[in-house]
Protein backbone atom coordinates (compact mmCIF):
# COMPACT_ATOMS: atom_id res chain seq x y z
CA UNK A 1 0.00 0.00 0.00
CA UNK A 2 1.41 3.08 -0.73
CA UNK A 3 0.11 6.31 1.49
CA UNK A 4 -0.40 9.62 -0.80
CA UNK A 5 0.40 11.71 2.05
CA UNK A 6 2.22 11.12 4.94
CA UNK A 7 4.05 13.62 7.22
CA UNK A 8 7.83 12.40 8.92
CA UNK A 9 6.98 14.16 11.97
CA UNK A 10 9.14 14.48 14.75
CA UNK A 11 7.24 13.41 17.63
CA UNK A 12 8.12 11.25 21.20
CA UNK A 13 5.41 9.58 23.20
CA UNK A 14 6.28 8.96 26.98
CA UNK A 15 3.69 7.78 29.61
CA UNK A 16 4.77 8.66 33.30
CA UNK A 17 3.90 6.08 36.13
CA UNK A 18 5.92 8.28 38.71
CA UNK A 19 4.84 11.42 39.44
CA UNK A 20 1.18 10.94 39.18
CA UNK A 21 -1.74 11.05 41.32
CA UNK A 22 -4.13 9.28 43.06
CA UNK A 23 -8.15 10.09 43.28
CA UNK A 24 -7.41 12.51 46.22
CA UNK A 25 -4.67 14.59 44.21
CA UNK A 26 -2.09 12.38 46.45
CA UNK A 27 1.69 11.96 44.59
CA UNK A 28 1.56 7.95 44.14
CA UNK A 29 3.92 5.60 41.64
CA UNK A 30 1.56 3.66 39.70
CA UNK A 31 1.99 0.32 38.69
CA UNK A 32 2.58 -0.55 34.77
CA UNK A 33 -0.40 -2.09 32.89
CA UNK A 34 0.08 -4.62 29.97
CA UNK A 35 -2.37 -3.18 28.12
CA UNK A 36 -0.82 0.43 28.11
CA UNK A 37 1.88 -1.28 26.08
CA UNK A 38 0.50 -3.19 23.64
CA UNK A 39 -2.35 -0.16 22.59
CA UNK A 40 -0.33 3.00 23.19
CA UNK A 41 2.87 1.10 21.09
CA UNK A 42 0.00 -0.23 18.31
CA UNK A 43 -1.30 3.23 18.03
CA UNK A 44 1.80 5.09 18.29
CA UNK A 45 3.58 2.49 15.28
CA UNK A 46 -0.02 3.64 13.46
CA UNK A 47 1.03 7.32 13.72
CA UNK A 48 4.70 7.70 12.71
CA UNK A 49 5.83 8.20 16.27
CA UNK A 50 9.55 7.79 16.94
CA UNK A 51 9.89 6.38 20.65
CA UNK A 52 7.78 5.55 23.48
CA UNK A 53 8.84 6.05 26.69
CA UNK A 54 7.83 3.78 29.87
CA UNK A 55 8.72 6.24 32.62
CA UNK A 56 9.36 4.18 36.27
CA UNK A 57 11.39 4.60 38.74
CA UNK A 58 10.51 1.17 40.35
CA UNK A 59 13.12 -1.95 39.83
CA UNK A 60 9.89 -4.47 39.63
CA UNK A 61 8.44 -2.38 37.36
CA UNK A 62 11.04 -1.96 35.10
CA UNK A 63 11.92 -5.45 35.13
CA UNK A 64 8.21 -6.42 34.55
CA UNK A 65 8.03 -4.37 31.03
CA UNK A 66 11.09 -5.50 29.57
CA UNK A 67 9.98 -9.19 30.56
CA UNK A 68 6.63 -8.27 28.50
CA UNK A 69 9.14 -6.79 25.39
CA UNK A 70 11.44 -9.75 25.31
CA UNK A 71 8.21 -12.18 25.29
CA UNK A 72 7.10 -10.20 22.35
CA UNK A 73 10.07 -8.81 20.76
CA UNK A 74 12.65 -12.00 21.22
CA UNK A 75 10.12 -15.02 22.77
CA UNK A 76 7.23 -16.86 21.33
CA UNK A 77 4.97 -13.85 21.25
CA UNK A 78 7.93 -12.89 18.22
CA UNK A 79 6.59 -15.85 15.93
CA UNK A 80 2.85 -16.06 16.77
CA UNK A 81 2.23 -12.06 16.11
CA UNK A 82 5.46 -10.18 14.61
CA UNK A 83 2.98 -7.13 13.62
CA UNK A 84 2.88 -6.78 17.45
CA UNK A 85 6.97 -7.11 18.05
CA UNK A 86 7.24 -3.89 15.07
CA UNK A 87 5.22 -1.67 17.51
CA UNK A 88 6.77 -2.83 20.97
CA UNK A 89 10.32 -2.23 19.23
CA UNK A 90 9.58 1.44 19.87
CA UNK A 91 9.06 0.83 23.39
CA UNK A 92 12.34 2.00 25.84
CA UNK A 93 12.03 2.35 29.74
CA UNK A 94 13.08 5.41 31.45
CA UNK A 95 13.88 6.21 35.77
CA UNK A 96 12.41 9.77 34.92
CA UNK A 97 11.20 12.20 32.56
CA UNK A 98 14.92 14.33 32.53
CA UNK A 99 16.06 10.69 31.63
CA UNK A 100 13.40 10.52 28.48
CA UNK A 101 14.92 14.20 27.47
CA UNK A 102 18.25 13.29 27.55
CA UNK A 103 17.82 10.47 25.50
CA UNK A 104 16.12 11.89 23.33
CA UNK A 105 18.56 14.70 23.29
CA UNK A 106 21.27 11.99 22.61
CA UNK A 107 19.09 10.15 19.77
CA UNK A 108 18.47 13.56 18.10
CA UNK A 109 20.49 15.95 18.79
CA UNK A 110 17.26 17.93 19.50
CA UNK A 111 15.50 19.10 22.82
CA UNK A 112 11.84 18.82 21.97
CA UNK A 113 9.27 21.13 23.59
CA UNK A 114 7.46 19.17 26.07
CA UNK A 115 3.68 19.18 25.63
CA UNK A 116 1.36 17.48 28.73
CA UNK A 117 -2.24 16.80 28.64
CA UNK A 118 -4.81 17.37 30.86
CA UNK A 119 -8.59 16.80 31.26
CA UNK A 120 -9.13 19.99 33.18
CA UNK A 121 -10.44 23.04 31.09
CA UNK A 122 -8.91 26.42 31.31
CA UNK A 123 -5.17 25.21 31.79
CA UNK A 124 -4.38 24.73 28.51
CA UNK A 125 -2.75 26.62 25.80
CA UNK A 126 -2.72 24.90 22.96
CA UNK A 127 -5.26 23.38 20.73
CA UNK A 128 -4.61 20.02 18.39
CA UNK A 129 -4.96 22.49 15.46
CA UNK A 130 -1.98 24.78 16.72
CA UNK A 131 0.19 21.60 17.79
CA UNK A 132 -0.75 20.00 14.58
CA UNK A 133 0.66 23.57 12.67
CA UNK A 134 3.81 23.07 14.79
CA UNK A 135 4.70 19.33 13.95
CA UNK A 136 4.09 20.17 10.03
CA UNK A 137 6.65 22.96 10.14
CA UNK A 138 9.28 20.24 11.90
CA UNK A 139 8.80 20.91 15.82
CA UNK A 140 10.23 18.11 17.70
CA UNK A 141 7.72 17.59 20.36
CA UNK A 142 7.60 15.05 23.33
CA UNK A 143 3.82 14.52 24.55
CA UNK A 144 3.57 13.49 27.79
CA UNK A 145 0.69 11.51 29.49
CA UNK A 146 -0.58 10.62 32.77
CA UNK A 147 -1.77 7.13 34.41
CA UNK A 148 -3.82 6.62 37.44
CA UNK A 149 -5.81 10.14 38.13
CA UNK A 150 -3.34 11.88 35.81
CA UNK A 151 0.25 13.97 35.82
CA UNK A 152 1.72 15.71 38.88
CA UNK A 153 1.71 19.53 38.74
CA UNK A 154 5.22 19.13 39.27
CA UNK A 155 5.01 17.95 35.63
CA UNK A 156 2.48 20.28 34.17
CA UNK A 157 4.22 23.47 35.70
CA UNK A 158 7.28 22.57 33.65
CA UNK A 159 6.07 21.77 30.56
CA UNK A 160 6.19 24.09 27.81
CA UNK A 161 2.39 23.57 26.37
CA UNK A 162 -0.56 22.01 27.48
CA UNK A 163 -2.49 20.84 25.16
CA UNK A 164 -6.92 21.23 25.22
CA UNK A 165 -8.28 17.90 27.12
CA UNK A 166 -10.57 15.74 24.82
CA UNK A 167 -14.24 16.79 24.70
CA UNK A 168 -16.44 14.51 23.51
CA UNK A 169 -20.34 14.70 22.85
CA UNK A 170 -21.34 14.50 26.92
CA UNK A 171 -20.34 16.18 29.85
CA UNK A 172 -18.40 13.03 30.65
CA UNK A 173 -14.86 13.09 30.58
CA UNK A 174 -13.14 10.20 32.03
CA UNK A 175 -11.19 8.15 28.81
CA UNK A 176 -8.87 5.93 29.96
CA UNK A 177 -4.88 7.17 28.88
CA UNK A 178 -5.21 4.09 26.32
CA UNK A 179 -8.16 5.94 24.40
CA UNK A 180 -7.07 9.08 24.69
CA UNK A 181 -3.50 8.44 23.31
CA UNK A 182 -4.83 7.09 20.16
CA UNK A 183 -7.64 10.22 19.38
CA UNK A 184 -5.00 12.82 20.49
CA UNK A 185 -2.59 11.03 17.87
CA UNK A 186 -5.73 10.99 15.07
CA UNK A 187 -6.53 14.16 15.16
CA UNK A 188 -2.44 14.99 15.50
CA UNK A 189 -1.55 12.97 12.43
CA UNK A 190 -4.86 11.21 11.16
CA UNK A 191 -4.73 11.39 7.49
CA UNK A 192 -7.27 13.89 7.17
CA UNK A 193 -5.20 16.54 8.96
CA UNK A 194 -1.66 16.45 7.52
CA UNK B 1 -19.47 22.56 32.36
CA UNK B 2 -22.50 23.73 29.31
CA UNK B 3 -21.54 22.31 26.14
CA UNK B 4 -22.05 24.82 22.90
CA UNK B 5 -22.60 21.99 20.72
CA UNK B 6 -24.18 18.49 21.47
CA UNK B 7 -25.73 15.83 19.51
CA UNK B 8 -28.82 13.78 20.06
CA UNK B 9 -27.23 10.69 18.29
CA UNK B 10 -28.94 7.35 17.87
CA UNK B 11 -26.09 5.21 17.97
CA UNK B 12 -25.70 1.70 19.75
CA UNK B 13 -22.26 0.01 19.54
CA UNK B 14 -21.57 -4.06 19.66
CA UNK B 15 -18.28 -6.20 20.59
CA UNK B 16 -18.66 -9.12 18.87
CA UNK B 17 -17.02 -12.04 20.22
CA UNK B 18 -18.47 -15.17 17.87
CA UNK B 19 -18.42 -14.66 15.29
CA UNK B 20 -14.72 -14.01 14.80
CA UNK B 21 -11.77 -14.89 12.87
CA UNK B 22 -7.60 -15.90 14.41
CA UNK B 23 -4.87 -15.39 12.40
CA UNK B 24 -5.27 -18.02 10.18
CA UNK B 25 -8.87 -16.63 9.09
CA UNK B 26 -10.96 -19.63 10.74
CA UNK B 27 -14.18 -18.67 13.02
CA UNK B 28 -13.57 -18.80 16.33
CA UNK B 29 -15.55 -17.28 19.57
CA UNK B 30 -12.57 -15.28 21.11
CA UNK B 31 -12.40 -14.43 25.09
CA UNK B 32 -13.83 -11.05 26.77
CA UNK B 33 -11.34 -8.94 27.90
CA UNK B 34 -11.75 -6.73 30.71
CA UNK B 35 -10.27 -3.28 30.01
CA UNK B 36 -12.31 -3.57 26.54
CA UNK B 37 -15.33 -3.92 28.65
CA UNK B 38 -13.93 -0.45 30.49
CA UNK B 39 -11.90 1.70 27.80
CA UNK B 40 -14.95 1.41 25.22
CA UNK B 41 -17.85 2.06 27.89
CA UNK B 42 -15.73 5.00 29.03
CA UNK B 43 -15.39 6.00 25.51
CA UNK B 44 -18.82 5.06 24.37
CA UNK B 45 -20.45 7.59 27.57
CA UNK B 46 -17.91 10.32 26.67
CA UNK B 47 -19.56 10.53 22.77
CA UNK B 48 -23.24 9.76 24.05
CA UNK B 49 -23.69 6.38 22.87
CA UNK B 50 -27.24 4.69 23.54
CA UNK B 51 -26.10 1.28 24.69
CA UNK B 52 -23.00 -1.16 24.04
CA UNK B 53 -24.03 -4.75 23.45
CA UNK B 54 -21.25 -7.39 24.62
CA UNK B 55 -22.07 -10.25 22.39
CA UNK B 56 -20.58 -13.76 23.50
CA UNK B 57 -22.67 -16.83 23.63
CA UNK B 58 -20.41 -18.49 26.47
CA UNK B 59 -22.12 -19.20 29.56
CA UNK B 60 -19.44 -18.41 31.42
CA UNK B 61 -18.05 -15.66 29.43
CA UNK B 62 -21.60 -14.39 30.07
CA UNK B 63 -20.95 -14.99 33.90
CA UNK B 64 -17.87 -12.95 33.74
CA UNK B 65 -19.31 -9.74 32.31
CA UNK B 66 -21.73 -9.72 34.66
CA UNK B 67 -19.60 -10.51 37.61
CA UNK B 68 -17.03 -7.36 36.39
CA UNK B 69 -20.65 -5.21 36.14
CA UNK B 70 -21.49 -6.14 39.17
CA UNK B 71 -18.30 -5.01 40.92
CA UNK B 72 -18.36 -1.72 39.69
CA UNK B 73 -22.08 -0.86 39.79
CA UNK B 74 -23.34 -2.41 43.18
CA UNK B 75 -20.08 -3.87 44.55
CA UNK B 76 -16.94 -2.01 45.67
CA UNK B 77 -16.28 -0.66 42.30
CA UNK B 78 -18.89 1.58 42.82
CA UNK B 79 -18.14 3.33 45.46
CA UNK B 80 -14.65 3.36 44.95
CA UNK B 81 -15.09 5.41 41.37
CA UNK B 82 -18.51 5.91 41.05
CA UNK B 83 -17.66 7.78 37.61
CA UNK B 84 -17.12 4.39 35.89
CA UNK B 85 -20.11 2.56 37.30
CA UNK B 86 -21.76 5.52 34.78
CA UNK B 87 -19.78 4.10 31.98
CA UNK B 88 -20.38 0.40 32.52
CA UNK B 89 -24.13 0.98 32.96
CA UNK B 90 -24.28 1.25 29.34
CA UNK B 91 -23.25 -2.33 28.61
CA UNK B 92 -25.48 -5.06 28.05
CA UNK B 93 -24.79 -8.82 27.36
CA UNK B 94 -26.40 -10.85 24.06
CA UNK B 95 -25.70 -14.01 23.11
CA UNK B 96 -26.02 -13.16 19.47
CA UNK B 97 -26.08 -10.38 17.29
CA UNK B 98 -29.74 -10.91 16.01
CA UNK B 99 -30.17 -10.77 19.93
CA UNK B 100 -28.98 -7.30 19.83
CA UNK B 101 -30.88 -6.07 16.88
CA UNK B 102 -34.34 -7.29 18.84
CA UNK B 103 -32.98 -5.44 21.68
CA UNK B 104 -32.95 -2.01 20.11
CA UNK B 105 -36.35 -2.66 18.72
CA UNK B 106 -37.81 -3.79 21.38
CA UNK B 107 -36.38 -0.26 23.20
CA UNK B 108 -36.27 2.48 20.41
CA UNK B 109 -39.08 0.55 18.46
CA UNK B 110 -36.42 1.22 15.46
CA UNK B 111 -34.13 -1.16 13.51
CA UNK B 112 -30.77 0.64 13.22
CA UNK B 113 -28.72 0.54 10.00
CA UNK B 114 -26.13 -2.22 10.68
CA UNK B 115 -22.51 -0.99 10.12
CA UNK B 116 -18.99 -3.06 10.52
CA UNK B 117 -15.86 -1.86 10.39
CA UNK B 118 -13.07 -3.59 8.43
CA UNK B 119 -9.11 -2.87 8.53
CA UNK B 120 -8.98 -4.52 4.75
CA UNK B 121 -9.32 -1.52 2.13
CA UNK B 122 -11.37 -1.75 -0.75
CA UNK B 123 -14.59 -3.24 1.00
CA UNK B 124 -15.46 -0.27 1.94
CA UNK B 125 -18.73 1.92 0.98
CA UNK B 126 -19.00 4.55 3.60
CA UNK B 127 -16.43 6.84 4.89
CA UNK B 128 -16.84 8.59 8.64
CA UNK B 129 -17.90 11.81 7.24
CA UNK B 130 -21.03 10.32 5.11
CA UNK B 131 -21.75 8.30 8.09
CA UNK B 132 -21.36 11.85 10.21
CA UNK B 133 -23.96 12.79 7.91
CA UNK B 134 -26.40 10.27 8.38
CA UNK B 135 -25.74 10.72 12.37
CA UNK B 136 -26.14 14.00 12.21
CA UNK B 137 -30.19 13.31 9.99
CA UNK B 138 -30.78 10.96 12.95
CA UNK B 139 -30.45 7.59 11.60
CA UNK B 140 -30.31 4.99 13.97
CA UNK B 141 -27.11 3.10 13.63
CA UNK B 142 -25.15 0.15 15.21
CA UNK B 143 -21.78 0.13 14.83
CA UNK B 144 -20.10 -3.50 15.07
CA UNK B 145 -16.36 -4.29 15.88
CA UNK B 146 -14.65 -7.70 15.92
CA UNK B 147 -12.25 -8.82 18.69
CA UNK B 148 -9.48 -10.99 17.91
CA UNK B 149 -8.36 -10.82 14.27
CA UNK B 150 -12.06 -9.44 12.94
CA UNK B 151 -15.30 -9.94 12.54
CA UNK B 152 -16.10 -13.12 10.15
CA UNK B 153 -17.53 -12.85 6.80
CA UNK B 154 -20.82 -13.95 7.50
CA UNK B 155 -21.26 -10.70 9.70
CA UNK B 156 -19.72 -8.29 7.02
CA UNK B 157 -21.74 -9.92 4.48
CA UNK B 158 -24.75 -8.85 5.83
CA UNK B 159 -24.39 -5.27 7.23
CA UNK B 160 -25.49 -2.33 5.63
CA UNK B 161 -22.24 -0.79 5.20
CA UNK B 162 -18.86 -0.53 5.56
CA UNK B 163 -16.61 1.94 6.72
CA UNK B 164 -13.35 2.81 5.75
CA UNK B 165 -10.21 1.68 7.40
CA UNK B 166 -8.43 3.94 10.10
CA UNK B 167 -5.15 4.61 8.47
CA UNK B 168 -2.58 6.61 10.01
CA UNK B 169 0.16 8.25 9.24
CA UNK B 170 2.31 5.01 8.33
CA UNK B 171 1.44 1.74 6.30
CA UNK B 172 1.02 0.02 9.72
CA UNK B 173 -2.68 -0.95 10.41
CA UNK B 174 -2.65 -2.91 13.48
CA UNK B 175 -4.76 -0.96 16.18
CA UNK B 176 -6.30 -2.31 19.37
CA UNK B 177 -10.10 -2.73 19.01
CA UNK B 178 -10.18 -0.29 22.03
CA UNK B 179 -8.07 2.21 20.46
CA UNK B 180 -9.75 1.55 17.06
CA UNK B 181 -13.61 2.85 18.77
CA UNK B 182 -12.37 5.52 20.57
CA UNK B 183 -10.85 6.75 17.18
CA UNK B 184 -13.87 6.22 14.89
CA UNK B 185 -16.13 8.39 18.38
CA UNK B 186 -14.08 10.94 18.04
CA UNK B 187 -14.13 11.28 13.51
CA UNK B 188 -17.84 10.33 14.10
CA UNK B 189 -18.71 12.52 17.04
CA UNK B 190 -16.15 14.98 18.47
CA UNK B 191 -16.66 18.20 18.81
CA UNK B 192 -15.10 19.46 15.76
CA UNK B 193 -17.08 17.06 13.46
CA UNK B 194 -21.01 17.99 14.74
Amino acid sequence: MILKKQLNSNLYLALIHYPVVNKNGEKIVSAVTNLDLHDIARAAKTYGIKKFYIVTPLKDQKELVNKILFHWKNGYGAKYNPKRSEALELIDVCDTLEDVLSKIKEFSKESPKTIVTSAKKGLNNLDCKQLNNKIKLGMSCLLIFGTAWGLSNSIIEKADFILEPILGNTEYNHLSVRSAVSIILDRLLGRNNI
